[in-house]
């Protein structure tokens, strides 16, 4: 017998629940003890994307299967297994949205056992049109209760949010991670970036593409040609091209957030690894003073705040 | 016999010079008479990165007999053929650079007859590296000696050209066409953007799109990443999408170039079919005066220009 038919185990041994980060194209699940310790963890490549095709419930299956999650154990969802194009659509809660009542937005998807997807959140401004899933459930994870302040949480689409006694009232998306990745992939810039030079590491390069690009000076696909002219005209090495890209890219996105939030607030940065440590230098070297929290961790920390809200009982 | 072999022919019969636009992609000549009357043309797509690989003295020879062009009959070329990667390297003028002096960087290529390559122009300033190589041909074509003001020249790599008393004296390129290209083909905005709607004709979703970017609250990664999110949240149809991303693309460009070389300057547009009509509306709309030229016919005046500087004897 598998350890899902393990119906001895009390709840204690179990866990409280399972706590899933279902992004685009990630899965990450942890087996969760009532005072927020992961018992077991899972990982797979098989995101959303993956999913919408392949399906979801086998895949989420086999994790808790892996987990040795018995059957009575209810699962958290988190990210864009949420979306109109993943398992169940969890609608957006609109701004301004108060994080600790994240969980009330939660819809339960039609399968075995007690399966629940977070919503994402929307900013419902014709002028400003927003959208965010996942990282409010990170938000969550990261802020102290009726925290005021700024979150960046860079990646792909990079989010900007602002937040008001624990409520989200902004946010601002730049497609920093996805346009260097088709610009050194798919434009004349390629020729402009050496491959090898990736991570991105903190260089004087990175620096001055920073305050050129916080300057204001450089609008952006101005900015992107400079780069390769600057190689051509022999001012600049292409071993310094993809640094100053991401200087560029991560200047031009900081000052757009604080040209439109401020810079007088408490700052917060959740990401991990490399790309934690790069935007923590920038932010650093651009005169911020910000606190940084691992990415994983605040998603984890979130799920668990929401999951105290859905399930009260597994947690006394 | 072919006709390059024509002995008898005057030489106003066969002409005065061969002028050829040589682009990345494209291969455009004209066989000119003395009075600036084109004879015979002949096009094909054997750009610069075709030619780097199968070679450019078989596709001119090839073009030459299709023209009808005698042996003796000179050849002025501009363009991408005179890149480092080209036939044979024209290096670089400097600004500030006289257009009417164009032909002294001319560079001769050792081949059959007279064959010369016109140079490109770079400005050298280490805070603001720019160099094209082509357009500075049309520009030549385009204005009247001592001519003042502002040049656009829109394509995969717009170009806004700062020029005093016929001097080009700054140049910013802007990666616009380039930029449409890969968002709208490796992006998440590929699903923001129909097939079909393309190319993009001036409508009131471009127009509120370009008033955006010029507004300057929309750094640019964020205003792209909204676009997406007005689909989602049902603001925006996803038919205006190109035309959306047009104006924030164009619209950032303008904005970009008029910051740096003010609004009071006489404007010239240098540009063909839609994209001359999108560029020559958009001007408009942000409220700029501007004469529209088109971007074959001041490739041609621009390289008879040129070639009377070089060969005087032969335009008497």
């Amino acid at each position: 017998m598998g350890p899902r038919a393990g119906s001895g185990a009390s709840v204690s041994e179990d866990g409280a629940f399972v706590a899933v980060d279902w992004g685009t194209s990630s899965f990450r699940a942890w087996r969760m003890a009532a005072d927020g310790t992961p018992l077991a963890f899972s990982r797979g490549p098989e995101g959303m994307l993956h999913c919408a095709s392949a399906g979801f419930a086998p895949v989420l299956r086999q994790h808790l299967e892996k987990l040795g999650a018995t059957e009575g154990l209810p699962v958290l969802i988190s990210g864009m297994a949420g979306a109109k194009q993943g398992w169940v659509e969890a609608p957006y809660l609109s701004t301004p949205c108060r994080l600790d009542r994240l969980h009330e937005g939660a819809v339960r998807v039609d399968t075995a056992g007690d399966v629940r997807i977070l919503p994402g959140i929307a900013h419902r401004d014709p002028a400003w049109p927003e959208v965010m899933r996942g990282e409010e459930t990170q938000i969550l994870g990261a802020i102290e209760d009726g925290f005021s302040g700024l979150v960046c949480v860079p990646g792909t689409h990079s989010k900007w949010v602002a937040l008001e006694s624990g409520s989200i009232v902004g946010l601002t998306s730049f497609m920093t991670g996805e346009l260097f990745s088709v610009i050194t992939s798919h434009t004349i810039l390629a020729h402009a970036v050496e491959t090898g030079t990736l991570p991105v590491r903190p260089s004087e390069a990175f620096h001055q593409a920073l305050s050129a690009a916080v300057s204001g000076q450089a609008e952006l696909s101005s900015a992107l040609f400079r780069l390769r002219a600057a190689q051509l005209l022999g001012f600049e090495q292409r071993a310094d091209g993809a640094a100053r890209l991401s200087g560029l890219l991560i200047g031009s996105e900081t000052a757009g957030a604080i040209r439109r939030y401020g810079n007088k607030q408490a700052l917060r940065l959740i990401a991990s690894g490399d790309l934690g440590a790069l935007y923590e230098d920038a932010l650093e070297h651009l005169g911020y003073e910000v606190r940084a929290d691992d990415a994983e961790q605040t998603a984890r920390r979130g799920l668990i705040k929401a999951a105290k809200g859905l399930w009260k009982e597994r947690f006394r």
